[in-house]
């Protein structure tokens, strides 16, 4: 399937990459699953590397995931491995041994303990995956591993996606600048074959793993978890922080709270903005896309009352199919509004597209032209606003229209 | 659109008619949105008929749901106007005064009180809808009334319905024959436009409304509750049951539980089957549906639970869409039940398609051999079954695949 999707219209072109020193990484073709196309990735990181990470919610974690939650308490990271086209996921004990066995393999090659080696896999669920494929492969992989792999690695870890998805931003700590840099794939995140959404960030940042995983934590709060093609949530989503720590700024004494410490407002600036990058580019990714969907919730009771709304607008099959049919069909929005459970009054409810008010009060504003709205239909970015009156809450989530592309990518991904 | 849309493959014949005695229906072309059909449905019922109600609980419901909530508790209903094409959501104070003109227009007709007059409307959101196109219209509607219009009727109330929906059946009350029959409209719980989906059953057994309330909440609960097409729950969902007594059985006295009382035994059991029969009738109309997808969830801490794991899994986009491609792709169910979050286990679940257990206690099944569940695939009727593994929890949901025909109906629908 990867091969004949056409690219994104939403892509965007990849950005100047940088390096993080303290980590080398490159791509090979292992023949997992794809023909003639890198498919297995390796990271490897200086010693000292400190890593933060985030998972799936889901009550049927892969493998990998499963992994990665059991080490990520001791904090250190050395070397990652990931591989595209099978997502090791509800494969028992087969799955759990591979896991061992690449992470075995991959210790031996950075000199390291196998619970400083992260594992995440990609691809189609309840397939064993075999180690062999893997370990196999990454002795070669290990002596081209590069500080300019990061293109390589941003491919290799692709499935349905159609292109690359890199962000990179710096920042300054204390004086010192570092870096952060991050790959993203998945056409939703929430999306092709449930194996799905992954990102790796690193930075050369130094910084102990309890202030990264605050940092992390509260960071995919307004980006990753903001974002929908279709509802469903993978089986092995992750997002993994790494800071080798090269750049060696003064250490952070950590007396305040991470999230409004001075020290970090830089550093946390940018990372949040390089998740929003990646979250949004998992988006211009999104299965079949033709537009993007910004939906802006106001006026609800709580930030957390507006971001169900907000995602029940993304989520709602009708408002994306009207977005793919280019029609201003409001309505919809206002039935997504009531069916999602959120408190909300018809009566004081606004609706808003591309910045034109179309109804207030309960009714559709006297006198509404819809022609604007009709050629803001048209564009490749929509922008949905409600207020629901009630409240201070607030939100903002990012979605894309659901086409014919979604339906055929999705009747026949495994074959 | 609704008369370009082909007729469902899972269309099934028009069962032989009754007639319900103390009702006569009709229907009409009003032109409030479609040329060339009838959009206009009135039904007259006998002076002492009963009635019971069930709404969507959408916050943002239609003013007919209103006005309907508002005139329940009365019990009694003696006419019933309902309108496709335009739905009356989202319209303010116009919308109400659309509903009491045209309930004091039917009652006039009728020589009621407007409150035993019961409306329901179906169509777009958001438009003004003129009360003089119903009132205009219902005189001439009024004198062509018919104790044999329930087919007209149920031509009458769709919308993009490609096909009309009636049930029926007999049952006795304490030696009495009685008639249950129903129709219902909608392409979905859950569709169209929001507009949705719209039930009228009558029946000519004497029953006080109290016991035909109790036995139409309860009914719903294993059939219009346990159906989706898109997940999309709409603003005007409504289903009305009506009892004109002209059968005029023994009186029941309810001194048991209205759901156990042996008296109502065969009337509960045909009054069940025929909210099914409806029920199963709008998904074999699911907007786009090729194939209908029947879910049963077996092993769930609760019932409760179970129905939620089995509409996961019945929502699920890439569920709908691999069942669409024939693709025996069970790791999409793993993912649906993994996402819900509901209690499961991945170690203690179990999937089985058409039959064919796939997967057992976390992993595929030793040996799994494709083939049978492949042919399954290929039908018309895909069975999913679930076991989780925790408990004695059960529910039954029944679903549609995702198609291209979904897509093109939803993203031109007001067009």
């Amino acid at each position: 399937m990867a091969q004949t999707i056409p690219v994104s219209p939403l892509a965007l072109p990849m950005p100047e990459l940088g390096v993080v020193r303290g980590i080398r990484l490159g791509a090979i073709a292992a023949g997992i699953r794809y023909k003639g196309r890198t498919d297995l990735v390796l990271a490897e990181m200086a010693p000292g590397t400190t890593v933060a990470g985030v998972f799936t919610k889901s009550k049927c974690p892969g493998a990998p995931v499963d992994w990665c939650r059991a080490i990520l308490p001791k904090g250190e990271a050395r070397a990652l491995v990931v591989n595209a086209g099978n997502a090791n996921v509800f494969t028992g004990q087969a799955g759990r041994k591979t896991c061992e066995a690449t992470a075995e393999a991959a210790a031996k090659l950075a000199d390291c303990s196998a619970e400083n080696v992260y594992l995440a896999s990609t691809g189609v669920i309840g397939e064993i995956l075999p180690a062999e494929r893997i370990t196999s492969a990454l002795p070669a992989l290990h002596t081209a591993l590069s500080e300019n792999g990061w293109e390589d690695a941003a491919r290799g870890i692709m499935t349905t996606d159609t292109f690359p998805k890199v962000a990179v931003r710096k920042a300054t700590i204390k004086g010192t600048e570092v870096i952060i840099q991050g790959i993203a794939k998945g056409s939703g995140m929430i999306a092709p074959d449930m194996a799905t959404m992954l990102a790796f960030v690193a930075t050369d940042a130094k910084l102990p793993a309890s202030v990264l995983q605050t940092l992390l934590s509260a960071g995919i709060q307004k980006t990753f978890n903001c974002i929908t093609v279709d509802s469903d949530t993978s089986t092995s989503d992750m997002v993994l922080l790494f800071a080798t720590g090269a750049a060696q700024n003064p250490d952070i004494v950590t007396t305040t709270d991470v999230l409004t410490d001075p020290e970090l407002a830089d550093f946390r600036t940018a990372l949040n903005v390089v998740l929003h990058d990646l979250a949004l580019l998992v988006i211009r990714d999104g299965e079949g896309i033709t537009k993007l969907m910004s939906i802006k919730v106001s006026g609800a009771v709580s930030d957390q009352s507006a971001w169900r709304v907000a995602m029940a607008i993304g989520n709602s099959p009708l408002v994306k199919t009207a977005v793919a049919g280019e029609d201003a069909n409001w309505g919809r929005v206002v039935m997504a509004v009531g069916k999602c459970g959120e408190p909300a009054d018809r009566d004081t409810l606004s609706v808003s597209i591309g910045g034109v008010c179309i109804a207030r009060n309960g009714t559709v504003v006297d006198g509404y032209d819809e022609t604007p709205v009709v050629a803001h239909m048209k564009g490749q970015e929509i922008d949905i606003a409600v207020d629901l009156g009630l409240g201070t809450g607030i939100a903002q989530a990012w979605s894309c229209d659901l086409t014919h592309g979604y339906i055929d990518i999705n009747g026949s991904y495994r074959s």
